[in-house]
């Protein structure tokens, strides 16, 4: 089939997307076009407009449709209490535990020497200013529990080392739910060494 | 979030995919934000033309650009034997086994009563007209081997009976490569009976 050719077309490009494989791509196709024409161009508008669409929030860096994303418009939300991702998805994370009601900061990105990002690259002076202007209390840094992610945590409190402001970092330890012979060994000396007085 | 909000809308619209729940859609959706805009437009794109851009050929139903699939504006192949599929990928299943040079007809269904496609819903009209225009010599019915697939070529034969056309399903047996011990009763049972003299 030759590449002209419109189902070739978006199979290719469907099978482009992380865990689908040209064999699924084909099937999504094939369903398409068995399908209701009005849904496969909703969302074929929907894709093309979605960068269009969605704005990066020039306060904090969330997904938003707007210049400021809704968090960043909450006046409920305290001010005092920064909490820096790495991810929109993280933030949507964070919200969905109910355990946090400060404001956010995503970085986007984490340091990652090997495929050229650097500390020039994350979004700190950013954070700094937000940091200055709002006289923050704390900042909590919720990047992910791996290397990239403890690695950024680490420059990230550098970087606020001279700003006179908390910074601490999210809890790392089992689970819930997890039994103790199936938690790996890093897991379990982290949960050991980060134990915390009872009663 | 609220609906009119962009990512909530892809997330909606992906997670109708077969095998896409709402968590993998987030992630795909996700995916792109922090990728090339110009591959989500061009995904997109491809999308919303898809309906358009691909017709049903006129001759056998095959998927294609134009009013006659390639298949059918191939004059190499064989015009004696037409080989029913169910459904355009069954019909590239068969190209790639590169066992087969004469030309298809796509049903684009099957017999499914409860389902409400009946005898009237399957494009048969169509494959007699075929048939005796072309002086057809046999009809290979490759619909799948589950109950709508057989129920559909037993009415196939049903149809062509009176056509003085030779009437030939696909063989039911164990797959290439496969091993007695795990091959479940039905196969093994039409193995048998479906035994071929050696030599």
């Amino acid at each position: 089939m030759a590449d002209a050719d419109p189902i070739a077309e978006l199979i290719r490009l469907f099978s482009r997307l992380p865990g689908i494989g040209e064999r699924s791509a084909g099937r999504l196709v094939f369903h398409l076009l068995a399908g209701d024409p009005g849904y496969t161009e909703a969302l074929g508008g929907a894709l093309a407009a979605l960068h269009r669409r969605v704005r990066r929030c020039v306060e904090c860096g969330n997904f938003g449709a707007s210049e400021r994303c809704a968090i960043c418009e909450d006046p409920r939300r305290d001010d005092g209490v920064l909490c820096v991702v790495a991810r929109v998805p993280d933030l949507h994370a964070i919200e969905r535990s109910g355990s946090f009601r400060g404001r956010y900061h995503v970085l986007h990105r984490l340091l990652a020497p090997l495929d050229g990002v650097g500390p020039a690259d994350l979004p700190l002076d950013a954070l700094v200013e937000r940091v200055r202007r709002h006289g923050t209390r704390e900042v909590i840094v919720a990047t992910p529990l791996n290397v990239e992610g403890e690695a950024t945590a680490l420059f990230v409190a550098q970087v606020l080392a001279a700003e006179g402001v908390a910074v601490s970092r999210i809890a790392s330890g089992m689970p819930h739910g997890s039994e103790l012979e199936f938690t790996d060994q890093v897991t379990l000396g982290r949960a050991l060494s980060g134990r915390r007085t009872l009663g």
